[in-house]
């Protein structure tokens, strides 16, 4: 596991006044809760705001690489020279300078993006812009199916923050053989996957022999296949349904795509030849 | 129930090649399966284009008026004059018609917007932007806490499109005695309490002895909370946890919010003090 001393202490917050009720009955003892913190992230390239996002405030670090390479602002980590992060009462100021190559076509393609929770990216103007052409993942050899099947089993046991919350989803990405290479959690699942990514990245694990397996602890949407497309991981596993689109994204990328990954079960859209069974 | 002939056919896709496992085994008989259809919708107001959202291509109309009515682009039903669907390759384009005094506004403050499944609102230039003061909810008398139970409960039945793709969330505003009043089904969210707002206004139920409560099979994010402020609705029940950002909002709104709704029990997070529990 790249970075294991993470904690979810940035991520939480304490709420005072909670109130249960049980077997229909309120009850009149406020006690504390915890809360998962939910807060708006501005990304800014070379001085410039791009994009706002509302995430967990943990791991960010994480989140503006994964988010910038799956987004296909840089298409390497080095492309990425500073990070800076800057919190104040509104939120987190993300920092980043990137090669200036990559910033002129930044600048050519700028919208002003912005997400909420869950919300993968944005700032799309048009319907054709909407679902952005996913490149086909190079053919990385079979997964065992059973390697799946037990990093979902191993990604349970791996989510402090929902842990504590019940409010956040988890990514992670595991080698060929399951072995868990990264989690991280976020209020949105494509920010969770992005953290992931972004962590990978910087541990050297996008590569071949490294990750080969994206697990989320969610439904699957089609950004979801667009960003383990771009990140180059040929297999992603969700715990619950996929939509239609991603089904039809995963099929474009050659992306093996499961859903229900529940114990010993599971459904696989696409790319079924991508599992051995053996 | 308002309309309650609404099919789940527009918000389907059957697939063709689908294959199980079962207890960790391939079973390699393709099969076909039911998924749930994710589509960009383009909202466009009298000619401009506005936001691109990711949402489920059924009961556009309704979550073109609650989308409309959330987000603050027009104040009642009345000020959307005309509403258009035209649907593409690409998607659907919705062309709506607003008062002009509405449209001069708009253009003021006009961002391009864009969603994402699940995303609430977007196009958010700064941090201070990124999280909108919600308006007070007019105090509106108490509710039952039995009837947010049994409200909760009989949602659970309401919801087909999940039922055949497990992919879906469902939203339902109910009346202060918890019979449903109208229930819809989108991928996002966020979506699918815009159709509810949007259905409930159009069936004039957004008034005072209308909709009292609305409800979640979700998490509860802060733009869910904003949303029902704007609506009006004093009570906000999800199935799961709330964000420690939607707490506050909702004790700003003067919301009270419930997380975890579950059967019997449910966790109450503000304004305790509107649930009747006689």
């Amino acid at each position: 596991m790249v970075n294991d001393e993470r904690g979810t202490a940035e991520g939480v917050r304490i709420h005072e006044a909670v109130f249960r009720v049980h077997d229909a009955r309120l009850e009149h003892f406020p006690e504390q809760d915890v809360l998962a913190e939910e807060t708006p992230v501005a990304l800014e390239y070379n001085g410039i705001a791009y994009a706002t996002m509302l995430a967990t405030p943990a791991d960010l670090e994480d989140f503006a690489l994964g988010f910038s390479l799956t987004e296909g602002i840089v298409e390497a980590p080095a492309e990425l020279y500073e990070l800076e992060l800057e919190s104040n009462q509104a939120g987190v100021i993300v920092r980043l300078e990137i090669a200036s190559e990559r910033f002129v076509h930044l600048k050519a393609r700028r919208r002003v993006l912005s997400g909420r929770t869950g919300c993968g990216l944005c700032g799309i103007e048009s319907l054709t812009e909407a679902v952005r052409p996913v490149p086909r993942v190079p053919q990385g050899g079979v997964v065992p199916l059973a390697a799946v099947l037990s990093a979902m089993h191993a990604l349970r046991a791996r989510q402090p923050l929902h842990g504590a919350t019940g409010a956040t989803h988890a990514a992670a990405l595991a080698a060929a053989d399951g072995a868990l290479l990264v989690v991280r959690e976020d209020v949105g699942r494509h920010n969770a996957l992005d953290k992931a990514i972004g962590a990978a990245a910087r541990a050297g694990l996008l590569r071949p022999g490294g990750a080969a397996i994206a697990l989320m602890s969610s439904r699957a949407s089609f950004e979801l296949v667009q960003k383990a497309a771009v990140a180059g991981i040929g297999v992603l596993a969700a715990v619950s349904a996929p939509t239609a689109l991603a089904v039809r994204l995963a099929e474009e990328a050659g992306i093996t795509l499961l859903g229900f990954v529940r114990g010993r079960e599971a459904t696989v859209y696409s790319r079924v030849d991508h599992l051995v069974t053996e």
